[in-house]
């Protein structure tokens, strides 16, 4: 069985595999409608938000398709700083909106000060969609100064929070996020399937007048559903079990502070093993990532043969994405993460990189 | 524990379940791939097909969704005999389409000489929509004959088999179905989370053109990730291994032909305990469904008592759906269902009608 320390789908905890394997329950019994809104009030406090919850029979990315087809008529801002701020892009223009975009050198963050020059220069446009933690990169960006910046300038705001949601902090309500939205198999370390969103009234006002948005996706749909304590097609059961699990084992273990502070822990333990063995951060210095590590390959190394040779030692990193496929190698600290297997996994990446030819 | 006779979701075969319970794999890794060809190979050779299989991260009803939006410019015809013929309509009026309809009324068929008069009337539908196995009101369409007709006209042709693929046959290549959808939680006997879809050359041409089609649900894409042995939104992993284990079952005990025999004989079992109490059946005599028996509700006792005192009895069949809730329920015999649970069941349905002061 190979070790994961990958970006998606991560490693589940063992009670989230146990909840996995329960038997079915009709979607529209009791027994669901008890699992369903005890999960939605745990994720409201997770997020401290007021706003509905959606649970999305579909993954993170179902998320960015509904808050284009809900909440932009014309035109928005989709700020890139790595694939994934450009899937926003992509999304967008595909469901026939027009997009602007503010776009950084890979590795640097979306700073408040572009973003507030760009939506001077682009007034027009609805809303703007923000990648809080760009999973390709190994970056995360200052969502709560770049949301200030956003409510400045009267826009809606799309949080494309996939792989930062559970495992640092968001304040939904605070910083007034309009729809802020994760996958279940990142920083929760449940199984793939399930998206999970939270949308704001202003989001749902701009919804009703929304024209061809769609049934699937539909956010007045799945409120109508929601008042009736389900979802408008068949709810993926295992999967909000398994996160009902998990979000009662961090409300009983501390909350999500120490939930946070035990992602910290790991993620700094990784980074600081592999600036031990000489290699360097792919983000800027200051701006790396909480969950995701980001590491150039060293010169004349291709990335992917790290990837490669750590899993014939039994260790599943993440390759490179997109452009910087080959120089770089990327490490989770998602899901379930035992401390001695971090240090397994660092002795054995000295090895792998040893036997590359490099020396600290 | 209750005994499920639901609709869906349905009871897991237990090697379904323990399936489930798998540590995850990353949906990039050879891992997944093997599994995901291997499920598609599996998939064709259930539906006789050599079209492109995709699996879904979504609901069933994605697939309707994708279906609208890849393979309609202007306008459709949904045949409706039921709530899910309904939503088809709703869904393709969702996504901006012009929607005819062929309505009978409920508990009748679809029958090929209506069909071929409509299409004789509105000439400039590019596509129809059947719902194969129509779930609120246990009637099965004569699909095989219907398609035929639709051909005839030249027509693309969309198949809701949400609650029949698996239960019953179908021969997607032979009859000519465009996209032939279902849903993991019915048939097959896997928890809800993943669509299964058939999709045809001539449905992936008209989608090349097509716009404003979204990036979620669009056949491209999707094709394009199926060449590379993948999804393009990461894979619902679980679901897809619950699935393939119960294909290999399936394979290995006597292929598709034992599985609709004992689907078929499971539901004559149900249909003849139920008529020897004195009940009858919703649907048209002779289009009874299959997969899911409609009973109506004696004259005086609602449908939805029925219901909630076989709960209290350890058996939860399914309410009556839409308009016929109250005058009917229903009970499926799809998934994980021991012969013994079917006689149980039908002695705890006597006592619970003779409770409610029915006579025989």
């Amino acid at each position: 069985m190979l070790k994961l320390f990958t970006v998606g789908p991560v490693a589940c905890y063992p009670q989230v595999l146990e909840a996995m394997g329960m038997q079915m329950v009709s979607h529209r019994s009791e027994e669901y409608k008890t699992l369903h809104i005890e999960t939605v009030a745990m994720l409201q406090r997770f997020l401290e938000t007021k706003n509905e919850v959606f649970l999305f029979s579909s993954t993170g990315s179902g998320f960015m398709e509904a808050s284009v087809r809900n909440c932009v008529t014309k035109k928005m801002l989709c700020c890139v700083c790595g694939s994934f701020g450009k899937r926003y892009a992509e999304v967008a223009t595909a469901n026939g909106k027009q997009v602007e975009t503010l776009e950084v050198p890979l590795g640097e963050p979306i700073l408040p000060e572009l973003l507030d020059k760009k939506l001077s220069e682009v007034p027009d446009v609805e809303a703007v969609s923000i990648t809080h933690n760009e999973t390709s990169t190994g970056l995360i960006n200052p969502l709560e100064q770049l949301a200030r910046v956003v409510k400045k300038h009267g826009k809606l705001l799309f949080v494309d929070a996939v792989s930062s949601m559970g495992g640092t902090e968001i304040k939904v309500d605070k910083w007034g996020l309009d729809v802020c939205f994760s996958s279940s198999q990142k920083c929760f370390g449940v199984p793939p399937g399930l998206g999970i969103g939270s949308v704001s009234a202003d989001a749902l006002k701009k919804s009703e007048t929304a024209q061809n948005k769609g049934w699937y996706f539909d956010f007045k749909v799945w409120e109508k559903h929601q008042k009736k304590q389900g979802t408008p097609m068949t709810s993926v059961v295992p999967q909000i079990a398994g996160l009902n699990r998990i979000l009662t084992v961090i409300e009983n273990k501390g909350g999500k502070a120490s939930f946070f502070d035990l992602y910290a822990e790991r993620n700094s333990r990784i980074r600081e093993g592999v600036q031990k063995l000489g290699l360097s951060m792919f983000p800027k210095s200051g701006h790396e990532s909480p969950t995701v590590n980001c590491i150039k390959s060293p010169a004349g190394i291709d990335g992917l043969e790290v990837y490669a040779r750590m899993r014939m030692d039994g260790f599943e990193l993440a390759e490179g994405y997109g452009t910087i496929k080959n120089s770089t190698f990327r490490i989770g600290n998602m899901g379930y993460i035992p401390f001695e297997d971090i240090d397994a996994m660092l002795e054995a990446l000295a090895g792998v990189l040893a036997g590359l030819g490099w020396e600290i």
